[in-house]
Formats: structure tokens, C-alpha cells, sequence
């Protein structure tokens, strides 16, 4: 055993991290872990294992999806505190100095019995996960660490060490707890998880040791036959194993020091694996064994590990060698991704790693370099687009078994299909990636997907819309020759009216539907990020290939996603800009029918002749512009009229009347682009007919307007006008080709307005962003729109974090103001010096249970409705309480439920009601509403999710703890 | 305090139990409670709380619904094993004899620290839970009692006793952890409890010390402003408290010996509530102190309650008297049930009471004797038909307040209308009931409504159709006077084909709806327990007043439900007898129309001019009688067709092709019943002239097979004959009255054509009977129904014990014979000496993992399209494994799978497919499913409910072990 503690550290129980060699390979070492706040680790595997594992020790792991689960998928919380009853334990009977001591390690509640050190080891490549504990009392140090291999599953190493200079005899009893029977529904390993016992049945195989842990029956409601043949499955090798324990009803004998008796059956309980061993560990050495775990096993594969087990002799050096392979796989994956770096900074190094890392587990990886395998090229081709397909047959057929990109550009090319151009533009073979959904983020379950029914590789993506790009975005570093697809694919997800959908896969795209049933279900657009992701992928091709994105300007090979919502007329947002977007249920079932006949391309808009229209880059790259600039308020942002709040959930409380600077920053630099791209275009451009109409609306609205705030400060009326016109441009846009569900026909429009336009909107922007500049020279990222007749008002928030990175990011600052707001950003209170990093916004005093819904007595006098009411006992609006103070309801949520009680008041008090309802409102949103104008504080996912933001957008945090990072599940 | 402890006790560890006095009231003791398994305690309430605790000490609990509750709602294993980090939690720092030991009392990983013992009490009322940790080395006892209060919420009073002769000092750190802040949201208690935590917002009311729990805004999705206004609160009397904490953060410090230090406010973590205390115990006396708790506070209440504390000096005397209040209500409740015995055997009394609680629990208690408030009777005819409420508007508002139910009845009927008559006849009275839905059986959701939104009592009841008679049955004992209500009540609930709702509320009937998406979601009937249930209620009536059916028998105040169920033709029901039950859309949306337009009453069958459709009693205990003989097979039992298993879910795999003889032996005492009571009728009767054929034709087809049986054994051909004929009575019976969702009229029957069917079902039951009673005595429960071509083979199965049951009670059997099957009952291996309990059925040897789905050589040999598979390698269907075994494939379920494969398949196969697959069906039959015919084992969920159906069909289980029925949550 390599000594892993040193002589000055024993004993010390401060947290500290460093590098470490353990066999050979590099850990970071995380010591005195359990002095920390129980934190949440993924443990990486190149093939489809999942581990989540707490710091505490519990964990949950399986392979594929939480459906195919070896310990319940729980929540976070849940894991940090599972560890008495599930996973690993381990409990050792101690004859030492002549008696015998019981020791636990890890277990939390020992922590009176023995001095004890606890320590966490993580290899560089994340595949390895060692935790240790030393007992100083006993001289013994037990290390179990968890690693993963495709052949035989998840494989717990232990060792226990005697640090003494005389032997000792210990009784092992050492297993894992609450294992999963093969087949167990997600819902049942949690909401359900006491009936799914009575299905559990748990055999032991006596001559190899191998527990079977399997559901006697399936589990289903349906009165027909469910047959469950699969197997969950756990063996021991290196101890001379006594007995095998198949539950946790023997563990307190144990403890007790009595001996154990072996399980060979156990049914309807929990199902667990012990072996019991006495071993005899001679001083400075150590005992190691390990037990392999596995999931999902058909009865063949169990036959053959059971042979296996019988047989052969080297079963260890075997094991051993599948999880060196393992290794190897992740590393070549790791390498592909340009994951690794040389420096001289260990902690920049296995930063950098490790963002990589977690990048590729999203975004995924190029499956082989620039090559294509032509049979997955050719299915994608034909499930997005059979007749395109079938009039390419003979081409599609001709391609070598695995092609190189541009070769296979070159062949299509010169076709002349420009259908099957666009498809082969957007194809991106890619592998490996996933959603995350690990139990600190549940919302969006993940399957790792790697190989199909066959075992063949699968090319394979999925993820949010945001995500992805991000995560792409990335990727394209090591893959420069991939940009133009990622953006051709981008483009093409987005739609006539300028937004995106929720969900991009390697089917296609995807759209939340509206389920009337469910509370929960919602649909609306995000509106931030169009621009800048946008953006960030159109630097990255001018960077690697200065000429592609000229040439690809005027080529009709790009096309829009056909969402089937439908966002209102202006006047419906002035009028309630919370409720704006619409389902178009017959819309959604025509696309389902396209989709099933001619495949995915269905989900586009068509042309007349049912085919994809398609349009130029340039025209794809104008119009989410023009949908930002139809929501534009001078001096105050984009107005967020999409039913969802930006990418920050703690904006909910914007939809509707947030203005949104960040996007208006970014749109700066996006505009200063097309300035450039355009500059040398001379030949007239093919729009759309209805885009170079809005284009041209947008453009005079800009351009009346410029002498305007050029002049001096606009009132609130001008501000409205302005909004009014850009609206009723982008309105008038949307209900054309909402109308059509589609274009009219291409007209030739001179770059030169395309120019002027992007001149005039770059002044409105920039006059936008000096006003927005704050006393403490940091810049407003969001504000609030307060809308009257005629009028539209800005009110401003507290300063944002993300305000800061992007107006930093805009190219409106001097370097010189650039440093000034740097030194403002790290004067106020988003910075947090004593973690050395900034929060999203500043944590701000937020008033306490009593403070809040205080209606103050003036208020309540003015309303007569209110005084009879409660003159006649009825609080069923407002109440008083036993200290003089006037509330609302505890009922109400929001002035939605305040509208609610009026109208069953109606009966009651009848024409008071109106005559009180708009000073009601106007009380409610006062006492009670402001105070969730931001919702108090983000969880620590949301924050977390921060540093991913940043990161991505270029503050980089070069101060953050690496080990939280490298740690982090991310 | 009271000595618990006894000497001759102390030390001894084995489990007992008695009956205790503490503090003047009746406990039943279970000591050493901690070497039992975990189990599981409803702690009940006169008021809406619900307190689900563990013998471990774990719990969940909150008021009304899971919706409110103070601790997670989560299933019971996990309440096993939440200990740790939910519910109490106490941390005892006991300085005796110089030196000082940490000590946490019911803490099981403390075990090896001192000598305890741990008991349980329960009073006998059942609303309070004592746990008690005897600490015998250091001389200290621990205890800690939940009780509840209307006015306060939940009380914990917690008494430290000193056993020693010299005094103590001990710091105290007492509390409850993971109290949840009100308004979360039960998804978010189980499934994304990680997510919630951010939302927490908690605060101490410093001069009071009461803590606040909120959500700092609403758990919700949606992006529009969600306010959290009410809180759940707790508080501490009786300590002189240092210290308040409101997070766990400080334990580990409290137990290394550290002050701890006062917190006013945790955001973003899981709230708990802990105070701190320094206190001298002298010796042989105690400490008490009390934790109040309560959820769902509006901030007036939580106004009105601070203010409390600062000015109340007797804020506990207060408490206790609002707790014996509590008592006082729960004794009127349950002496009002007949719950209360005297007896000389304590524990047949409590046994008793524990029943009636249960029972009371579930059906509830009729609100006042047999009196009626007139304002809920109004209401609830308005409820059902505003028609008849409109037209008989002054008679109703005539009715004084309240007013006894006879004597309304006398005011109902003279005038005349029989749709009130029948509205008046089902009305039911009652309150107090609530589905159970505890977490050990968490599929009905309960909600303890009581009062309604102005504090006014509610009468309310709401269960599945099969728990709410079984309940109301035991209750009519108590209340004969409702006895014909109830009979009104099941009568009027029963389709025109002779079945039942899902549902029975306070607001009507309930059907399950089927949801194409959810593979869950599930419709059909059970079959069973229309006959008993039915039956007992009527010898009920019989024996309380022997004329009262007789003069119902003919007057037409009875309906029929209208489910949007349809009942497939015998032709569909022979063909594929799983999938058999329709649901009728269009159907089920004219109900919905007609229950907005009229009331309830529109889930009723209507006549003609849109009133309800009213036959006599008599017709509607006919029609469920000829619907079983519909589905009669002679000498098997009654065929189970309508996608249900019955009571026993463990039955599943019966459905379709499962024959009932438990219904038969059933309908033996249903028909006798009925024919004592036609005994004396000589009037023709008024019949529907559907019902009146289905009768005829099911007469006459009894008729004609009663010479074969009597001459001997009936052929497989006889038997379909017979099963046809009157399946097809049935059949054509359905089919009219589907087509006119109703029926043509009425028609004069004679008493005498009715008695001769009944005689000849008789004959035809009994025979039925006779060949059923097996070779160790006992009687067939169920047996298999094989179909062929024109023929009915019956395969019978092992034992059951409710086949027995049923049998007694059937009348077929002689005083001699009942009790020799009741010795054989006792020697059968349904018998388990050990518990001195029967099983449901025999625990059987079950085939391991590997001995299921084995496929004998020579079948696989036998099929040729198996062969051209495994030599190609493929393995879709079958594959052999490394010992030469033939399996079919592990993703196999059922044989809808294998046809699923098979299709699949047949682009490679063609043919081959088509010779293949009947044998391929046999193969898997044989091979897969046999195993799985009845699942292994029920969960104790189940064998629990055993108790209760045998306890209410007469086998009375008087060696049961009182605390074991008592404690249970049941």
C-alpha cells in the first residue's frame, strides 16, 4: 500500500488539496473531505456507465438511463445522506492488543469512537473515484475506489492497510446495500420504492459467489403477464470468502461479534451483497480484494459469467485489463477533444481538462475525426427526407464505407441537389454526448446511448437548444473543419418569426407541447442567445476560414423550422405581455402527418411543391436580427414578450415587462459583423419577399428616430412610438408568413440598405448603452418596462453579472473603460472576496415573513370595498391582524388569484368590486409581488451553471478552486 | 416521572408486550421494540392530522392532505430509515461522575456505546406514541410522546428522567430536522427535493423563539410571479433555552463538545428546529419540555401566535387542554362507533376498538346519530339534480334544521315525487372518512377534509367502491337505521350490465378513464365481491327489520349507473377474453354534458324525457346475479372476463382466463337469500323488459343442462354449450340496452318463473361445488379456463385461503363437513404455525433465476425457423447459453412481445414465421409465463389487507397478536 499519509499531516484536520501518485497515475487529493459540506462528484466512463457519488459515499449509479438503475436515482440531497442504507459498506471487526474493536469507516456516526482522517481521491482522467480513512486509534487505513469496465460493469477496489509494525486479524464484512433488481422502473426506485420490494427476489450462485439480484415478476399495473429475465448481478474476488450475504438482516449480529450465516435466497426485501472474511494483514502491508457489479444481464450473459467464474484463475488480471481499456477509450476520446494540456500548472492543466471533459459529455465528439461513415450518412439522409433520399440513391449508394467530409461535399456538389446539399451542410457525426439530467438536475433525463441493438457504434446527440450550441461552440476548436455545419444547423432550427426551438437531436428538432392537463406544461420562446451564440460561431468560421461565410451568403441552401407557435399581434402584447404565444394544435398535427410521410424535414417550412424552402445565409443571419429590433425599446433593451425568461430562471418574474440590455450588448457586436461581412457585397442579395418588406419597415422606423435621441434625451412617448413602429414591422412580418406558413417568392435586395439599416440600429443601440451606464460605472443588464397609454417608462434593477460580461463583450467600450468597470465589478457587491469570485447579482437584504404583504392603512382606507368587508368579518380579500397590520390573503399567489376571489365576490358586493379592482391590483403588486420581482436567491445548480456561462462567454475565472471544479458533477 | 423500567427488565432484551398506565391513561407496551423489524404506526387524530410513524422513530406527518405536510411524504421504507436526518433528534451531553458523554438516545448506530432499551407505547385511543430509550449505564431515561392538537398542530412532549440517586447535569440540544416550509409541493418532497431547498427560507422569531418555515416564493414553473404567504411554525415550552438553531450545520459541533451559536435566519438548506439547554436533573426526578409544531399558517395566525407566547405565562396548560380535547372528540367519535368494549381480556377489547378506529377511519361515522342538517341535504340533492331540487324547492326549504331521518323520510314521501324518494333513500350522512393512501400503500391519495372553507363541519366520504361498503357494512352495525341507505346506495351504483364504479364519493359515482398515454392507466371491472357485499348488507336489513326489503322489493325508487364502459360481444370475449371492455367517448362526453347541465344524477341511466331511469329493488339484485350466471362455467366457477383480477392483485395473471369459484360459492347464499324472499311473493313484479328476456333465456338454458349434470360427469363440449348459451343471454341482453342506453319499458313478471331459475342455478351451483372440494379437503378458490374449438377444459390450481372462507359461508356445507375443512385447513401449508396465521396462499417453491425459461432441446429441435436462426447466429427469439441451455430472449415480457419480435421479423423470414409461431406461443407459455401465473409472493401491503378481509367476512383471526393489529397503519 502507498503510504497516503504523511507524518505531518496525520492528526492535522484542516481541508487541503494537492496532486498525487497512487499506482501510478495522477489523483487529485481532496483531504479531510469530510470536513467539507457534502458535495456531488460524476464519476466518467468511456462506455455507458452512469455514477454519481457524494462525497459522504452515497451514490447512484447504472448503466444507459436511471431506467436501467444498480442503486435508486434519487435526488442529490437524497444520495448525500443514503449511506447507512445504500452502497458501500464496510465493517470491520479489529483483534488487536489482545481485544476486539468494531470499526466503520465512513460511517458518520462512529465519529466519537476513533481519531479518524477522511480523504478523497480523484485520477486526472475522472474515471476513478478512491475514498480513504485512516484510523489513527487502530493504525489501519481502508481505500475503496470506484472504477468502471464495459465487460464486467462497476468494480469497487478495497484496501486495507495495516500502518502498525505488528500484524493484526481482522473480520471483514464488507459489501454493497439496497441493490436494484434489473428491471426497476424509475418510478418505483422512488415514489414507489416499498411496493417494488414484494417483486424483489435474490439468489446466490454458492459455488462462484455470484449474487443474481433479479424482480420475481415484472412490475406493471396491467392484469396480463410480466415476465422480468434479467438480472442485476455482484460478485467478490480476492478474499477467502466464508460466507455471502444477500441482505443487511445480519449486519447488527455482526457488529454484535457474532459469526454470520450464508443467504442463498432472499425475496421480497431489499437485496444487498456481503462477503464475510477474516484475513490476517501482516504490518506495513495491506489486504486488497474487489467486488464487480453489473446491470441488466439476459440469463446467457450470466451463464457465461458464472462459467467464467468457475474457470478461470486470472479472473482479477482479466478485470483488471478491461478496466485499463476502459481507460484507454476515455483517454483517446479526451485526446480527440484536445482535452489535454502540458504545463507547468498542474491545477491549469486539469482545469482545462476537465472543462473539456464535461463539454464532450454534453456536446459529445466527432465520432472520427472528418471522416463519415456512409451508412450513417445515408440513413440520415433518408429519415430526415425520403424522396430526397430515393432521387439520390444512386449517389448515396456509390460513397465509400467511411468518406471524408469535404470529399463527400465535393461529391455532392456538382449533383446539383440543393436539398441534399443542405442536408450534407448540417450533418455532424457525432457520438458520445448526452443530456444531463444527474440527480442534482433532473429535469432533463439523459440515455447514453453508444451502441445500437447490434452493439454497432451509434452516432447519436441530443440536447437543449441552448446547450448544444454551447457545447458545439467548443467543439469546433478541435474541429475547425465542422464549424460552417454547426452554424448551418443552427440556422436551420431557427424560425420564419426569429426564435428557436426547445430541442436539438440527431432526429431533429423538438418543441415543447402544451399538455392542458399539467400545471407544469409550458411552451414560449427563450429570446436570449439567438444573437450571441450566433455570433460566437460566425467569429469562430471568419477566424479559421476568412472566405467560407462570403461564399456561403448567397447560397439557398439554408431553411426554417416550422414551430407550431404562433406569437400575437402587437396589440395582443401591449395588451397582456405575459400571454402572447399561441399552440397551433392544426399546424402541429399537419407537421406529425409530414413527418410521418416523407420524415423529419417535415418539421420545416415547404414550399409550394412540398419541398424545403430554402434561402441564403444572409437572409437566416437578418432574421432573428429583425425579430430583436422588433421588440426594441431606445434606452432600455429587447422586451422579453415570449412567455420565458432568459437563460437565468431567476428572471420568471421579467416575462412580460423585462427589457433585456445583455441581449442589446450582444446584438452590437453582432450588427458591427454584418457591418464587415457586408462591406465588400456589392451584387444585389435574394430575400424573401416578406423579410426585404420587414427590412425595409424596420429600416425607415430607424431611421425616423435617429435625429431624435441624437438631439437629446427621448421622452416616454417617442419611446413608445418608436416600439409601436418597429412592432407593427415585425407583426405585420409575422402574420404574412403565419398566413402563407410561408413566403411569397424571393426579391433581389442591394446591400446597400442592408447597410444603412445596420448603421441606423448601431446608433439606437449605442445611444442605448451610454444611458445605461450606471453612477457606479457598472452597466444595467435588465430592466423593467412599465407600459401606459401611449407611454412606455423604464425603470432600472440592480446590477447582473451577466450585464457586465457582455456589455464588456459589445465592442462599445474603450479598453479603458473596459478596466473601470472591471475595478466597479470588483468594488460592489457581486464580488464575494472571500470566495474570491463574483455572484449573479449581490445578495441583497430581502425582507423576513413579517415584512412582507404589509398593506399600509392609507391604502386600505381609500378602497371603501375593503373597510366593509372587513367591518363585516370578511377577510377573504384583506385582513387584519392580531398586531393592526393589513395582509392580503395568504391565499394569493398573484393577481391572478387576487382576480380570481373578485369575480366569486361579484355575487356579494357586486359594482364595488370594479370600482376597487384596480387599486387592489396596484396594492397587491406592491406588497406583495415586489418582493418576488427576484426571486431571493438561485439554488446552487443555477450558480454552478454560472461558471459554465462565463466560462463560455469569456470572463474567464481563472481564480475558481480547481478542485471544485474538476469535482464537480457539473 | 413514572417508573417504566421494572428491575426484573432491566437488561433483559427479548421483545414483549403488555398494557401499561402512564399518566392515567391505558398503553400497550412493546418493549425492546428495537429487535422487532421496522413497522409501521398510524397515530390518529379527531382533527385533519395525519402521523405516519415508524417503530424506528422516522415519520411523516401534516394536516389535510400530503399536499400540507410538515415532514416529507415519502414511502414507508424510506420513513424506516429517515431517522437520521428527519423528524426528532436528540443530542444529550450528560456530565456524571467527572467527566462528560455524549448520548443519542434511539440513535441505532450509538448501539455499541451503552446498555439501552428502547420501548414503545401506544394509548389505547390511538392518538399518542411514546418512545422510550432507557440508558442503563449512565442512569437515564429518555422519552418523547407526539400527540396532537386542533389548536396548535402537532405536540411533542419529551420528558428526561434521572434513574440514578445523584443528581445530573445534562446539555441538552432537542429538535425536529427537515421540517419543510409550507406551501411545497408534493412532487417536490419526493422526486426534486434538492430543487425545493433553494426556495427555503427560514426565520427565528428571536423573543418567542418560534420558527418560521416558508418558501421564500412558490414552487412553480410557470414564468409569472408565485408569492409564498403562510408558514409552518414551531415552538419550545418548558426549557430554559440558550440557543435556538433552525439548520442541522451545528450538530457535529454540539457533539465534539463546542457551544453552539443562535441562528435567526437560514436561507437556500433544509430547515430544522433545535433548542439548546443547560439542565440539572435531581436524582429520581425528570425534566420536561415540548416541541410544537404546526403547518399552513397564514401570517395572521402566525401574528396571533407569537403574540401568544410573548404574553401567555400558562401557554402549556393551554396546550395540554386543547390536547384533551382532541382526546375527547376522538372517544365521541369512537364511542359513537361502538368502539368501546368491557372486558375482562384487555386485549380483545382493544382489539376490538382498534377495528372500529380503522374501520370509522375509512367509510367514516355518520355526523349525528340519525339526524340529518337539513342545509347539507339541500345542498346535496342540488348537487345531484337541480331539477328535482327546483321542483321541490318548498318542501325542501321547509325542513327544519335538523331534523331525524325517518322523520324526513315520512315528509319525503307522501309527496309523491320518486325522484326524491330516491335521492332521500341514498342519502348518507357521514364525515370523517378519508381513503387511505398512507406511505406504505400511497395509491389513493387521502384528504382529511372536515371543514370547509369557512370552518364549517363538512359531511363528506369518498373510497374505492370495494373498501367503502366492506367499511359501511361493519358502521350499519352501529347505525341499523341507514342499513337500506347503504343497500340504496350500492344498488343505485351498478350498471345495467351488472357491474360497479371504481368510485364512491360524497358527489357521486367515479369511472377510470383511460389515457392513451400513460401505459398505467387502465379500465375495466372487478368481478368479485358485487354478490357478497351485496348479501351481507341484506341479511343485515333481514335481521334489523325483518319486513323493510320486502316492501322495497317493488317500488321503483332504484337506478342504474351509466359508466361509459362497453362490455365486448361473447363472439370477442371467446376470441381474446384480456381485451374485452371498451371506452365509449362519445358516450362518456354526453355524460359530462349532462351532469354540467343538471347535476350528478347525469351519470345515472335517464329514461326518455331526460328524468333518471327508476326499477324496483328487485330487478337490481336480479341483474348481478344473471351477469355472473352470464359468465357461469359448469363445475369451474364464474369466468373472469372484464380486465380485472379481483380482490387479490396477486390474480393478474388470471385475468381472461381465471374462473372465480370463490363468486360461486358466494352466489350459492345470494340465491337461497333471494329465494327466501320470494318465498311469500305471489304479485307479478314490474320488470324491464330487457332484464325480463335476459332472464328467460338465462332460465331456460339452466333448465335444460340440469339433467346432464344430474346423470354425471359434464363433457368440455357440454360445458361451452352451456357457457355459451348463457354467455350469449348476456351478450344480447348488453347489446340491447348499449344500443338504447336504456331500456324499451317495463313488463309483469311472475314471482314463480323467477323462483324456478333461481332453483335451477341452484342445482347447477351445487353440483359446481361438489366436484370442487378437492382430495386434502379443502376447496378450489380458482381454476384455469382452457378454451378450444366447442370446448371448456378447467385446470384447477393450488389452494386458497379465501376459496375456503368462501365456502363455509356458502350454505353448501354441513356443521361435520366445515369443520373438517377447517382441520384441513390447519394441516395444509396455507397454515403457518409459527404466527398462528394462515397465508393467503401456500408459499411455494419457486423456480430460481436460472431454471426459469428453459426451452427443451427437442422443441427448439421441433421448430425449424429456430434452427435457421441459431445457426445464422441470430438470437432475436432464442439463443443458447455457454451450458448448452435453450432461452428464449431476455426482452421477452409476454407473448405480446414474441409477437411483436415475430412481426419483426418478417422481412428476414417471411413463411417460416407463419409455421413457427403458434408453437413458438405454446413454447413461451410453457416455458416463461407458467412461472409467473401467480406471482411469488404479496407484499405484506397485502397479507395485511388479508386480515382485513377476512376479519370482515367472518373468519374471525382470534389469535391474531393485538399489538401487532393495533400499532399497524393498516
Amino acid at each position: 500500500m502507498e503510504q497516503a499519509v504523511s507524518a505531518d499531516r496525520k492528526g492535522g484536520n484542516a481541508v487541503s488539496g494537492e496532486f498525487v501518485t497512487f499506482a501510478g497515475e495522477r489523483y487529485y487529493a481532496i483531504h479531510n473531505v469530510d470536513r467539507m459540506a457534502p458535495f456531488f462528484i460524476s464519476v466518467i466512463s468511456s462506455a455507458d456507465h452512469w455514477l454519481f457519488v457524494s462525497s459522504t459515499g452515497g451514490l447512484t449509479a447504472g448503466r444507459v438511463s436511471p431506467e436501467t438503475a444498480l442503486f435508486p436515482y434519487i435526488p442529490v440531497d437524497r444520495v448525500h445522506e443514503s449511506i447507512s442504507h445504500t452502497g458501500p459498506k464496510t465493517l470491520l471487526r479489529v483483534q488487536a492488543d489482545g481485544h476486539q474493536q468494531l470499526w466503520e469507516p465512513f460511517n458518520r456516526e462512529f465519529e466519537a469512537h476513533f481519531a479518524v482522517s477522511r480523504h478523497l481521491y480523484k485520477n486526472m482522467l475522472g474515471n476513478k473515484l478512491c475514498f480513504e480513512e485512516i484510523n489513527h486509534d487502530l493504525k489501519l487505513a481502508f481505500r475503496y475506489t470506484w472504477m468502471t469496465s464495459d465487460r464486467f460493469g462497476f468494480v469497487r477496489h478495497c484496501e486495507l492497510g495495516n500502518l502498525a509494525s505488528r500484524p493484526v486479524r481482522v473480520d471483514v464484512l464488507d459489501g454493497l446495500q439496497n441493490i436494484l433488481p434489473a428491471g426497476t422502473p424509475l418510478l418505483a426506485q422512488t415514489n414507489t420504492s416499498n411496493l417494488v420490494d414484494a417483486y424483489k427476489w435474490t439468489e446466490l450462485d454458492e459455488p462462484t459467489g455470484l449474487g443474481i439480484f433479479t424482480l420475481y415478476s415484472g412490475v406493471s399495473d396491467r392484469a396480463e403477464p410480466c415476465e422480468s429475465l434479467k438480472a442485476n448481478t455482484v460478485f467478490a474476488t480476492g478474499l477467502e470468502v466464508r460466507r455471502v450475504l444477500l441482505s443487511s438482516e445480519q449486519l447488527d449480529a455482526f457488529r454484535a461479534g457474532a459469526d454470520v450465516e450464508q443467504e442463498a435466497c432472499k425475496r421480497g426485501i431489499r437485496g444487498s451483497y456481503f462477503v464475510n472474511a477474516s484475513v490476517e494483514v501482516a504490518a506495513g502491508q495491506s489486504q486488497r480484494w474487489q467486488l464487480v457489479a453489473d446491470v441488466e444481464q439476459s440469463q446467457a450473459r450470466v451463464v457465461e459469467l458464472r462459467k467464467r467464474l468457475q474457470r478461470e484463475a486470472d479472473i482479477e488480471d482479466t478485470i483488471a485489463g478491461s478496466i485499463d481499456m476502459c481507460d484507454d477509450e476515455l483517454a483517446r476520446i479526451m485526446a480527440a477533444a484536445d482535452g489535454f494540456q502540458v504545463s507547468a500548472q498542474e491545477n491549469v492543466a486539469t482545469h482545462h481538462y476537465a472543462n473539456v471533459l464535461f463539454n464532450t459529455l454534453r456536446g459529445g465528439i466527432f465520432d472520427d475525426q472528418y471522416n463519415v461513415p456512409a451508412r450513417d450518412f445515408l440513413q440520415t439522409v433518408r429519415h430526415f427526407n425520403r424522396s430526397v433520399y430515393a432521387r439520390n440513391e444512386a449517389l448515396l449508394g456509390s460513397l465509400p464505407d467511411v468518406i471524408n467530409f469535404n470529399q463527400l461535399v465535393s461529391m455532392v456538389r456538382p449533383h446539383g441537389d440543393r436539398q441534399l446539399e443542405r442536408l450534407c451542410y448540417e450533418y455532424l457525426p457525432i457520438t458520445f454526448g448526452r443530456r444531463h439530467g444527474d440527480p442534482s438536475r433532473p429535469w432533463n433525463r439523459f440515455a447514453i446511448r453508444l451502441k445500437d441493438e447490434f452493439g454497432n457504434r451509434l452516432l447519436s446527440y441530443e440536447g437543449n437548444w441552448r446547450d448544444i450550441f454551447q457545447n458545439w461552440e467548443a467543439l469546433t476548436f478541435s474541429y475547425p473543419e465542422f464549424i460552417e455545419n454547426v452554424i448551418a444547423k443552427f440556422v436551420n432550427a431557427s424560425t420564419m418569426d426569429g426564435y428557436n426551438p426547445y430541442r436539438i437531436t440527431k432526429e431533429g428538432i423538438d418543441w415543447e407541447v402544451e399538455e392542458p392537463d399539467d400545471p407544469w406544461s409550458y411552451i414560449g420562446y427563450w429570446g436570449d442567445h439567438q444573437i450571441i451564440y450566433l455570433q460566437k460561431l460566425l467569429e469562430l468560421s471568419q477566424h479559421f476560414h476568412p472566405t467560407r461565410l462570403a461564399e456561403l451568403l448567397h447560397q439557398p441552401i439554408f431553411c426554417y423550422a416550422n414551430v407550431p407557435y404562433r406569437i400575437k399581434s402587437l396589440e395582443d402584447l401591449l395588451g397582456n405581455p405575459k400571454d402572447t404565444v399561441v399552440f397551433d394544435h392544426a399546424l402541429a398535427e399537419r407537421i406529425e402527418q409530414r413527418v410521418a410521410e416523407n420524415g423529419a424535414d417535415g418539421k420545416l417550412v415547404l414550399d409550394d411543391n412540398g419541398e424545403v424552402y430554402q434561402v441564403t445565409l444572409l437572409e437566416k443571419l437578418l432574421v432573428p436580427l429583425l425579430a430583436k429590433l422588433g421588440n426594441f425599446v431606445l434606452g432600455g433593451g429587447i422586451w422579453l414578450n415570449t412567455q420565458r425568461p432568459e437563460w437565468n430562471d431567476a428572471n420568471n418574474a421579467l416575462v412580460g415587462n423585462g427589457l433585456s440590455m445583455v441581449t442589446l450588448y450582444y446584438m452590437r457586436r453582432y450588427v458591427c459583423f454584418l457591418q464587415e461581412l457586408l462591406s465588400s457585397e456589392s451584387e444585389p442579395v435574394d430575400l424573401s419577399q416578406e423579410v426585404s418588406e420587414w427590412l425595409g419597415d424596420t429600416a425607415s422606423a430607424l431611421e425616423s428616430v435617429r435625429p431624435v435621441f441624437v438631439a437629446g434625451p427621448t421622452s416616454p412617448e417617442q419611446r413608445f412610438e418608436t416600439l409601436q413602429e418597429l412592432g407593427l414591422a415585425a407583426c405585420g412580418y409575422r402574420e404574412a408568413v403565419y398566413r402563407k406558413e410561408g413566403f411569397s417568392g424571393k426579391v433581389k435586395q442591394q446591400p446597400d440598405a442592408i447597410l444603412k439599416m445596420l448603421d441606423d440600429a448601431l446608433a439606437a443601440i449605442d445611444h442605448s448603452i451610454s444611458v445605461n451606464r450606471r453612477i457606479d460605472r457598472l452597466y444595467n443588464a435588465y430592466n423593467i418596462l412599465d407600459l401606459g397609454t401611449g407611454t412606455a417608462q423604464i425603470d432600472t434593477l440592480y446590477p447582473m453579472l451577466e450585464g457586465q460580461v457582455a456589455v464588456l463583450s459589445s465592442g462599445a467600450m474603450s479598453a479603458q473603460e473596459a478596466c473601470s468597470l472591471l475595478d466597479a465589478l470588483f468594488e460592489s457587491d457581486i464580488y464575494r472576496p472571500e470566495q474570491h469570485a463574483f455572484m449573479l447579482y449581490p445578495d441583497r437584504k430581502l425582507p423576513g415573513f413579517f415584512d412582507k404583504n404589509r398593506i399600509p392603512e392609507a391604502d386600505v382606507a381609500a378602497i371603501p370595498l375593503l373597510t366593509r368587508m372587513l367591518e363585516a368579518g370578511d377577510d377573504r380579500i384583506v385582513s387584519k391582524d392580531a398586531e393592526g397590520t393589513y395582509r392580503f390573503s395568504a391565499d394569493f399567489r398573484n393577481s391572478g388569484d387576487l382576480v380570481d376571489r373578485l369575480d366569486a365576490l361579484q355575487p356579494d358586493y357586486g359594482d364595488e368590486i370594479d370600482a376597487a379592482s384596480e387599486r387592489l391590483a396596484a396594492a397587491l403588486r406592491e406588497g406583495v409581488q415586489s418582493s418576488s420581482v427576484h426571486r431571493a436567491f438561485g439554488s446552487n445548480v443555477r450558480l454552478r451553471g454560472t461558471w459554465q456561462h462565463l466560462l463560455a462567454h469569456g470572463l474567464e475565472a481563472a481564480t475558481c478552486d480547481p478542485g471544485e471544479l474538476f469535482f464537480g458533477a457539473r
